[in-house]
């Protein structure tokens, strides 16, 4: 493999090299670090590069597994990390003015599952400040630009862990979704993003935007990484509450082609209203593709999704506003315009409002559990639109305009309100040559049936091996 | 036995001579109906009265006593419900007026339990409007009257539930405790109230106050009658999401009263400043006399006290605005004046305040949880003032006024906040002649350790045998 190549690999195909010490984590790392010595400038991911601390950890790397002291397959494996993931010593922005000058004083749970799983940290990526936001639009470190096409927006708000792996600046990310946030600059930047159930995995260290809709996920390049670095994150953690005791299964190994006599369900209303025309016949076509490999296919209805935006709206951020009340008394004016805007609608949230948020949000989850008690996935566009110039505030789609911001949005949302496991995964471009993402969600911890579903239409399919020019 | 003394006996004492057929259900129940045919209009606990109906019950379980069918200690028993427990075919005021002519369309799943025991229903008792408020202040039905001096109140909201154990109007009661509905009238009345553990006994079919903070309990005339009522009504109901399935043990096999070596903690700070002396004194001398039985006292610290009025009020308040909302954008005039005050309170409760009492109380929970861990049990007064004049808005101790209808829950409410089991037991009377009441808190679903000390304390005093003139 020619180190240009280590790029656009998939860790699952590395991984087999490292071990055989055919490929050397040094020699993976440094290209790395070219890359984004040379690409950064132009992206934006990075917003903190770690170089001389990742080519100790790879060299650290190299010499265990010279020893034979192989740990797995993220040994050695080049990684970079959304920028609200506590890392040790390591300056943690969040995106924001606020925290520009903030150090980390520990690690986050997660950190210290990946350090233990023998990744290697490349630097901390750009992102929607403080993680509110679709776009990764950022006023105070520049916009992370989509690798198809760098007038348009990588979507967000891990839109620099979306970059980083379509620009070819890292082998996994880790993002956070919080109302999509993994899910969409995955769809927008043609990589898999998984968001998996709540609980699944720890947050302990992770910047909080609403407690009850926050998730933590990898952004990687294939299905079979997604499987390698959820089974490396997940977990209880007696640091998180939230985190669930469920059992972890070996994601990995019930990877499969074969998904014959899966039943999938397609909501129809609502996720397939306002939608681009090319995201919808690109989905409709996977859904079709999905089919021809033996899965049944049926049109379901979810009655009560036209509450969905409101109440999520309402809890987002209302539970946003209780993280950052204080500071917004004494620093308002550093948040960048969009996220004031919207932490003042936080404070405008009645108590009263988000209860019954909340309880409709119990109605929603209940519907959708008995949805998936006759279908084992639900299958949907990520997003409803392919991503937006960056000078663009608004789309338009079958003469209707909506704000980007909003509508980016819509289709993610409605799995952080019932905390759904969810994926999506490359599935077409646009004729303006974007990607369109195919969202598959499951039942609670059922996140081995979704990456099967994903798998198997990956396998069958070429778009995960096309790369941005 | 004469007709006249099954006014004030208990049911541990009666239900054997009903088992043995030496007293029929018939009889208790018409002495009951004519008691409070008698009585009731001077009293006030009573808002419906089921004369015909208790009756036929009556005569239907003397039916089945006398074919040898006996279901166990509340067989044959009659019994009385606060008017916010839903009895198929019954009005259901909730001491409104908004639901004066609210006929339930089932039984409440305590009720139903209830029936299965083999209870007769003797009517709907008077309570504080729509449960908010500790006195039973009500300007719709008239406020029920304390029998140990009419002039003064009974406490609340579960009032007319204390006034028809105190005046020999019932032979059990159940009322809801929200923020010390059962314990507050229970202390001032000078009966035995005990709240169980959130979630032990489900509240399908109750009409709510505060989610998070309603709890349904027994207030009866004995610590044995609370047990048996405890068993009869805990437990799992499918109808109830937040019933939990812990197991329900026998509460009455557990009543011993030796205590050597349990040991108690009693919380200083908060709960012994700004009590009335009275109350101050009998209820250190309860503690007192709980020490020379063999239990070990000594004093501990809650540091999070401070918060609690105000955490628990944002809470109380918002969760009771949104269920009410409705109601009040069409009929607001139609609520008392203090209801409708709170409830305007309640709607400008912002959520970020809600989610901040909502992390407090996590963190008192966790405190309280701590120091349970060390003892066994906490000892504090229940009200930290007896009875007041019904005309008398503010009470004065130690030359410092405060609302009776705030202070009055201030011992209480904590508990509510962190869902602890707790009894109130009477233990001792003013000058004044006044019911002080002792509380008892345990861990959580352990009811029967606070069950325990209060029967050791009651089975060595005398003070549960002493009536209102």
């Amino acid at each position: 493999m020619k180190t240009e190549e280590f790029a656009f690999t998939s860790i699952a195909e590395l991984a087999p090299l490292i071990q055989k010490k055919e490929v050397s984590p040094l020699e993976v790392t440094q290209a790395h670090l070219d890359r984004i010595d040379r690409l950064n400038d132009e992206y934006l991911a990075y917003l903190t590069i770690l170089g001389d601390a990742a080519l100790a950890e790879a060299r650290s790397a190299e010499q265990e597994i010279v020893n034979g002291q192989y740990r797995g397959p993220l040994h050695g494996i080049p990684i970079a990390l959304k920028d609200l993931f506590a890392v040790k010593g390591v300056r943690m922005t969040c995106g924001s003015k606020i925290l520009a000058d903030h150090i980390a004083e520990s690690d986050a749970t997660v950190v210290t599952r990946l350090r233990q799983a023998g990744t290697i940290l490349l630097g901390k990526l750009n992102m929607h400040e403080f993680a509110w936001g679709g776009t990764s639009l950022n006023p105070h470190y520049g916009t992370p630009r989509n690798p198809w096409d760098r007038t348009r927006l990588p979507g967000g708000s891990s839109g620099g862990s979306a970059v980083a792996m379509a620009a070819g600046l890292a082998l996994g990310t880790l993002g956070t979704d919080t109302g999509g946030s993994v899910r969409i600059p995955a769809s927008l930047s043609g990589i898999v993003g998984l968001k998996p159930t709540y609980g699944r995995v720890s947050r302990f260290g992770v910047y909080p935007l609403s407690h009850s809709c926050d998730h933590v996920g990898p952004m990687v390049r294939t299905v079979a990484d997604a499987a390698i670095f959820l089974h490396a994150i997940a977990g209880p953690d007696p640091n998180d509450p939230t985190a669930s005791a469920a059992a972890v299964p070996d994601y990995t190994a019930t990877l499969k082609e074969d998904i014959r006599g899966l039943r999938l369900g397609v909501p129809q209303e609502y996720f397939f209203e306002d939608v681009e025309p090319a995201v919808r016949e690109g989905v409709q076509a996977a859904i079709q593709h999905l089919s021809s490999l033996g899965a049944t296919v049926e049109a379901v209805s979810i009655p009560s999704m036209q509450h969905v935006i409101a109440s999520s709206t309402a809890i987002i951020a209302a539970e946003a506003y209780e993280i950052h009340a204080r500071t917004m008394q004494t620093r308002s004016q550093d948040y960048g315009a969009d996220v004031r805007t919207r932490l003042l609608l936080g404070a405008c949230v009645q108590a009263a409002q988000y209860l019954k948020a909340q309880r409709f949000r119990s109605l929603l989850r209940q519907e959708m559990l008995d949805l998936l008690g006759r279908v084992d996935a639900l299958v949907t566009p990520t997003t409803v639109l392919a991503a937006s110039r960056i000078d663009q505030p608004t789309v338009t789609i079958d003469d209707k305009e909506f704000p980007v911001a909003a509508h980016i949005a819509r289709a993610t949302r409605p799995f952080n309100m019932t905390g759904l496991p969810a994926i999506s995964v490359p599935c077409g471009f646009t004729p303006d040559g974007l990607p369109v993402g195919l969202q598959i969600v499951g039942r609670p911890f059922e996140e081995a049936t979704v990456l099967h579903l994903a798998y198997a239409y990956e396998q069958s399919t070429a778009w995960h091996e096309r790369h941005p020019a």
